[in-house]
Order: C-alpha cells, then structure tokens, then sequence
C-alpha cells in the first residue's frame, strides 16, 4: 500500500504525527520508541518517527502486524497452532519497557479480519496472546512508562464507519473525522492540546472540588441518579507516568471521568447510540438500575447479546465508570458511529458496565478491598455505552442533598 | 505496496516460498518459524507463512524492517543515537532460537539505501547493531537451528541489476532471473532440489575421496595453483544443523567448497566478472599471488578501493575459500550481475579474500589454532569473487603430482 493510494492530507497526517509524539508521548531527549502499528499505517509510522527523532529519540523501533500472516495462520495451521503465542517477543517487550522505553500503539486495524474464522481458535489464540503479554501489559496499565494510543484511518476501518462510500471517500472521511477528532484541523493542533489539557484538569478540578455524591441525569427516557465511590476522583487528559513524563495515553481524548458506587446507580437510562460489542450491534438499549444493580434490560437489536452481556458474572449489571462528555465534542460532532473505543467513548457522555479503574481514588494506590470498600466496581467486562445527547440534562447532587447543574443540553452549564 | 504493482507470476512466487519452507528449512512439525524481510517482500512473507502453517509450524513471527523510518534516523536523529542498537529485540530473536524456532531471512533490500547519508554514522550503527545480534548471529554461525535466506525481487535492487529498463521490467526481470536461479521454473522445483542436492554432495564427495593437494586454475590470464587446507573438507547444498535438521540455508546455491591453505596459493589469476564491494564496482581485478600471498594488484576500476582492502589485515592478502561452480549453473546463464552475494557467488567459480569457513574440515569441530596449523586463514574480512568462466579448465594435483581433470572449459570434466 504506497502512501499515493491514500486519499490522506499528508499535511494533516504528519501534524497528527506530531502532536502523538509531543502531546502524546511527551518523549524524553534519549529515550527509546517501541512502535506496533498495522502494515497500512507505514506512512504514519515514518512520521511519527520522524517526529520522535526530532525530539531527540534515542532509537525508535517498529513492529509491524501483517494481517497476511495472521489468517494464514487461521487458514492453515494446524490445531496446536492456536495455543501457542510469541513469548519471547512479549518479553522483549517488557525488557524494553523496563529499560524506560516509551510505547506508541497505532490503532486502525481491520476490525473485521477475523469475523469469517472459527471462533474458538480467535479464543484460544487471544488467551495465549493475553498470557504472553501479561509482563509487558502490567507495565503499561501500571503506567510504568510514557504510553500512547494514535488512529490511523485503515481502509477496512473506513469501510464499517462508511459503508456506502466508495474505498477511498471512506478512507478520506475517516481521515477527516480523525484529524477533527484530534485537533490537528486546528492552526496549532500542540498548542490546541495543551490548552485541551487544561480544560479537562478545569473540568476534572472543578468536580472534584465539589465532591457530587451523585449525579443526577435526565432527558428523554432517562432518569438515572449514579451515585459515586467514596473518595472517587475524576481524572482527563493528560496524566503523570511513574518514570515522571506526562503524556496523553489517548488521542483523541474528550472524557472526564471516575468511578460511580456499584450499588449507589437507581433509576432508568435510555441509550443515546448503538453499541457495537464484538462484531454484534446493540440498539436502542433501556435498562433499569434499583440499588446499583440492572434488574431490567432491552434492546430493539442485539437484545440477546446484551443479555448475556449482563449476566457475564455479578459485577457485569453493575457500573465501573461514568465520563461526562460535552455534545460539542468534534467527535460527536461528526456524527458517525466509529466502532472503536478510542472514538466512540468520547462521543458522548457515557457510563460503562463492569470493571472501575482503580486509580479514581483520591488517596492513590489501593486494594482491591479497599476499592471495593469505597465503592468500586469489580467485573470480568468493561464495556462503555453513551448515554448523552444534546437533550440531556446533569446535575451534581452533594451530600446534603442540594443540587448544583453540571450539564444543560449536553453542554457544561457553567 | 500492493501484490497487484509487482510484475511477478504469482504461481512462480508460491513455488519461491515452497521451496524456502521445505528445501530452504525442511520445518519440523510443530516448529516455530522468525521471518525477517524488507516490508517491500509481504507477498512473498504472507506465502511463506501459508506453506510454513502447511508444514506444521507451530506460530509464524514476521519482523518487518522499514526503510522509512531506517532513512528518518539517519535525517533527523541525534548524534547520540548512532550508538544504539535494539538489543531487546536481539536477545529476543537469540531466545527464540534456543527455543528451537527456525529462522528465515528475506533478502531484497533497497542496496542503495545508505548511499547518500553519512558513512561513518552508518558504521556506528553497524557496530552497534552486530554487537546486539551477536548472540542470536552466533546460533546461526554454530548452526544451532535450520535457517534459510531467500531472495525478492526488490524494486530497488532491480533498478540496480537493469538500470536501463522501466521499473516494472525491470523487477520482471529480476523475478524471471531468481525463479531461475531457485529452480522455481521446473515442472517439480522440489523434486529439482533434492536433485541438486544429490548432485552437489555427489561432486563433493568425489572431491573429498581424490584428497586433492591443490587445484590449478587456467586460462586467459589465469595460471594459479590454489593448494588446499590440510584435513579440508569439501561441501555444498544441504548440510545439517545441530537441531537435527537438514536444510539449505542459501536458496539459491550451487556451489561446492573448502578451505585453501593460507601459505599454498601460486601464479596469478584474472577476475571474470566485476566485484560489488559496499557500493563501488572493482574491474578487471588481476592478482599475483606468492607463499599464499597477494604480492601484486591491479584493477581497471576501483583499484584504490581493492588495494585499501588488501590492506585490512594480514589475512585480507590471502585465500580463506575456493568454490566451484559450473558455467552452466542457471544463475551464470543470466548473464547478470546481481550485486548480490547470494547470487554472485554462485555464478561462477570464485575464490575469497580473507576468513576461512572453520566447518570446512573433515575432523569436525576445530579450534581457531587448529584452523590455522591446517592452513586455515584469519581475516576480519571475507570478500568472494569470480574467477571462472567457460574459458577455464582446473586439474586437481594429488599429493604425488599427477593431475586429474576437474573442469574444463567451464564445466566438470567427467
């Protein structure tokens, strides 16, 4: 795939470029780049490292996934295949992380690659993959180094957020959706960032200082009261990596978000988006929250998922995130429906089923008791569906019982 | 770079990567399998991959390189990252092959990549990265696993070989000529390999039972008695590795080969084709050699280059390989020079500069100092060239002085 077939503004892409490696990854003059990115995303990857050695990389490396390969494997291998993984590329990958190598992940594969193969190898293969991946995984989720996660618009990608364009109108509106997204439209997409950050630290400040008991959602079909965890934080933007770089895990990244109190959630919530989940649509989903927990569920489509969804274990009915995203956003201004996390979480205000992060906490490192003392969340899952819209309405509710408005029409209402 | 640009016969392509899973590695069911090639070679990769799935492999890793962000370092990076090699990566590949994972290469790289940046943060980096891969490079010299190298038909590395020709024609070409060389155009390529292979372990072995003193090169401008290693052995094809498995670690390869004694070369000896060496072009190379020593060079061009070599070390004067090759062997029938050693060197008898190959002995395992008391020669280098066209004739000379026809006119004389 030469870069000319790629009905991508190069200007763009290289800002986009940029702004991963400065905003991003904020990398450290000497420090090392370990990139994984699809094949297709070779002209991005060049940028990025462009960019990397500008600002004094050390050596950047990249990995590259060749699709190619991985169904050759689901064609043709034989059944010991698919318990297998590379374990000593995943430690590698640790080792480099633990020499203060930062991580650059491009995302944009073909989310539909596997969709015609047998499930049950997809299965097998992912929990080799997962276990392999586990050293150098903690360290990321430990935020041990300086992370980041980048879109590149893949042509596959472009088919399932625009099906009726043809491929390469798909590519260029998906390209232009990404670039929007992550403010590399704007005249100075760093600066832009910076000034981003700053607003998300305002927001996340803002409520913290306030320390809602709940918040108070309304609009069409819902009346949701989702309490939060005892001494929750809200967290957004960028953030502080244990070898003391900040950088922004996720770009694009419109969320402030915490943790609600698993059994604090009363009321009902109607769905203001489709959730894709695993190659499967979930519409107009309607559920009903008494103590924390979902004691009614539908959906016009996809119902049956959703059901089985819930009962995935205890803490699958229960919340493990609320995130307030203005209507504003240029993600939900784009209208499409990306299925793909990175995007579609910060289309809209959102909660999630399942799993808390446990660092929304005010008092840093915790248990896993102590979390669940204060309120959080546990699951197997973590799944985020968007509950905003341009209709709705949120309050913060104190303790005492006094409201403050925090959303009016989908937009912060101060 | 989509399969669909390559001028290159697709089923002739398949056959390529067949012959470089069963020949190149014969692979053991349940073997993993580490790919390196350029990322210009995926089609050949994702066939590689099909066959070696095929074949039983357990897990096929491709680590892709990138001659973009290769190129962006040498632009953009500090000086401080010439010094820097991704030893994770390395010490990887080197615990992957202790884990008996096979290893295949894929040649085709862009040979004028570095030509315009800066020679001496090249040689940096050179060094840097072989002292990272030492490990790893050293359980492929000790033929720990079976290994392959394979060629594709780089655009760059055709528009060298044809320089006069439209890029498509002229990766055609070089397509056409490696199809060739592999053998890939007979009716059953793997059946023509086990063929070949009989036949160049039926020329060594009649080699090894003559126990030749020397063989004595002439013809025009040739009249040089080339006297082997005590205790040499010959070899050539299929050879097998410490794992258990035979397999040709050069696909292609069609010459049979020992080590000259170091202190036994006589006369002088006509070059018949021009050396590539790192970028310049040595012509009409002519030698004089005495008590094994060069005493005397000349060249039409690139002369300076060829003296400056002469001059690495003391075993740079002196004989470290002599290999046979008939005239007919298809890679001398393309009448091209591929400034490639995996195809000049078979294209023509040759000798080589510098370093011995220590496995060349019929007593096995020998230390250095056991090399060099049989006459094996110490270099940092090792530079093959041809000396063989359809005009020599070489008579081996037995212990007692009587001559027996080994070549004549280009071709093995029984």
């Amino acid at each position: 795939m030469t870069e000319k077939t790629h009905p991508i503004d190069p200007e763009k892409l290289d800002k986009l470029a940029e702004v991963a490696v400065r905003v991003g990854l904020n990398l450290r003059e000497g420090q090392d780049l370990l990139l994984t990115a699809p094949m297709e995303a070779a002209p991005l990857v060049r940028r990025i490292a462009t960019h990397a050695y500008r600002a004094g990389a050390g050596l950047v490396t990249p990995l590259y996934a060749d699709d190619g390969v991985t169904l050759a494997r689901y064609r043709e291998a034989g059944d010991h295949s698919f318990d297998r993984a590379a374990d000593w590329l995943y430690d590698a990958m640790a080792a480099a992380f633990t020499a203060d190598t930062a991580r650059m992940g491009v995302v944009g594969d073909d989310p539909m690659l596997l969709a015609e193969v047998d499930p049950a190898k997809v299965s097998r293969a992912n929990k080799a993959l997962s276990s392999a991946y586990t050293p150098a995984r903690r360290m990321i989720t430990n935020f041990d180094i300086n992370w980041n996660l980048v879109p590149w618009p893949g042509r596959a990608w472009a088919r399932l957020v625009s099906p009726d364009l043809p491929a390469d109108e798909a590519v260029a509106r998906l390209a232009e959706a990404i670039f929007a997204a992550c403010r590399i439209d704007r005249p100075d997409p760093v600066a832009a960032w910076a000034e981003h950050n700053a607003e998300l630290a305002r927001r996340s400040g803002w409520l913290n200082d306030r320390r809602f008991a709940a918040l108070h959602f309304t609009g069409p079909g819902t009346d949701l009261r989702v309490g939060l965890a005892d001494g929750h934080e809200w967290m957004g933007g960028a953030s502080v990596a244990r070898n003391g770089i900040t950088c922004n895990p996720n770009i694009p990244t419109e969320e402030v978000f915490t943790t609600p109190h698993a059994a604090r959630v009363e009321g009902h919530v109607r769905a203001t988006k489709p959730l894709s989940y695993q190659g499967t649509l979930i519409e107009d989903i309607a559920v009903r929250f008494e103590g924390g927990r979902i004691v009614q569920a539908s959906a016009s489509r996809g119902e049956e998922v959703l059901l089985k969804v819930l009962d995935s274990d205890d803490g699958a009915r229960r919340l493990g995130e609320v995130a307030l995203v203005p209507h504003s956003s240029p993600i939900s201004q784009s209208g499409l429906l990306f299925y793909n996390t990175l995007f579609d979480e910060n289309a809209a205000c959102h909660i999630a089923l399942g799993q808390c992060y446990s660092k929304c906490f005010t008092d840093g490192d915790l248990s896993g008791e102590e979390v669940a003392a204060r309120g959080g969340n546990e699951s197997m899952i973590h799944i985020d569906w968007m509950i905003g819209s341009d209709e709705i309405d949120i309050d913060g509710v104190t303790e005492d019982g006094s409201r403050v408005p925090v959303f009016r029409k989908g937009e912060w209402a101060d």
